[in-house]
């Protein structure tokens, strides 16, 4: 049955942005990249900024077909950056960069919104 | 014109969590087969669990380019389990499966999540 | 570094319907295609419709991997039809179609949902 063996390959996650305690500076420097932290400290909102890409970290692990486990160390490996044209990226590092190589994952691709009140990512990794 | 012949591919679907009758059941035992309501009886929160399953069965529709029509039958034809990763995986009976094997859909992949109020699902239909 | 080379593909966008202002003629004529405000206006809430397709716009911006800079004439280059079947098809006009065709994108698959408050749209560019 072709039905019962559907791989995950999609991520789609989101949470209020009053649910993300990015004025916690030991949440966010447990959990961001400092480059994602420079980013986010520049932005109109940091809360929203943080928020969208805590919401990216999720999706990019339900993507890949793993659970996050809550580790902080997961969750930096995880490193969501703009590109020079304004489009975040996700790069991988450590375990969830070999996990992705393992599955034969090229890439993943990402998009990030947020509304005054909730940030929501979704996530398609590519196998080509 | 290629634009105008663009065979939809993805579906996507929200809902308040409230606004699912989950408290009531004739409506759970309508749309959701015997082990979607064991999975979700499990769940910390049932509601939630039966709200996400909800919009993932809707968004499941939308990525097969068909609807619902709100027909009860229909709801149950699409299974959405966890696999032993507990990664979700849609399942496809009947008319649903039918209609997939037709078009060329060997599978649909899917993402849920749920924040304190809303439930929401994203949907990919592969061909091959 | 593969990850470091991610083209975006996909696009998310959402957007409380309240905060769209469907109710300013200005603003629907600058944005909307005589087909698309033909089309919302008939639906059972015009005001859910204008706000899904206005964000379905924006992540098909996204999906395409450039800004749409808020400029008027780019929104109505994302004209969002439903076809035959009911299912929302992108057409690309002008400089969107030009992009569109420099990147080798074929077309832009795309899902829209409104709940009473939020409407959400999830687009993927796909290259053949």
């Amino acid at each position: 049955d072709i039905w019962s063996n559907s791989p995950a390959g999609v991520g789609v996650d989101q949470e209020l942005i009053s649910a993300v305690p990015s004025y916690n500076p030991n949440f966010v420097s447990r959990n961001f990249t400092d480059a994602e932290i420079a980013y986010c400290q520049k932005q109109p909102s940091p809360p929203s900024s943080f928020a969208a890409r805590w919401v990216g970290k999720e999706a990019a692990f339900k993507s890949l077909g793993v659970k996050s486990q809550g580790a902080a160390a997961a969750m930096k490996e995880i490193e969501i950056l703009n590109d020079e044209a304004g489009v975040p990226t996700v790069h991988l590092h450590g375990e969830a960069k070999r996990v992705a190589e393992q599955k034969g994952i090229k890439k993943v691709v990402i998009s990030l919104s947020h509304s005054d009140t909730t940030a929501i990512a979704f996530e398609q990794r590519a196998l080509h």
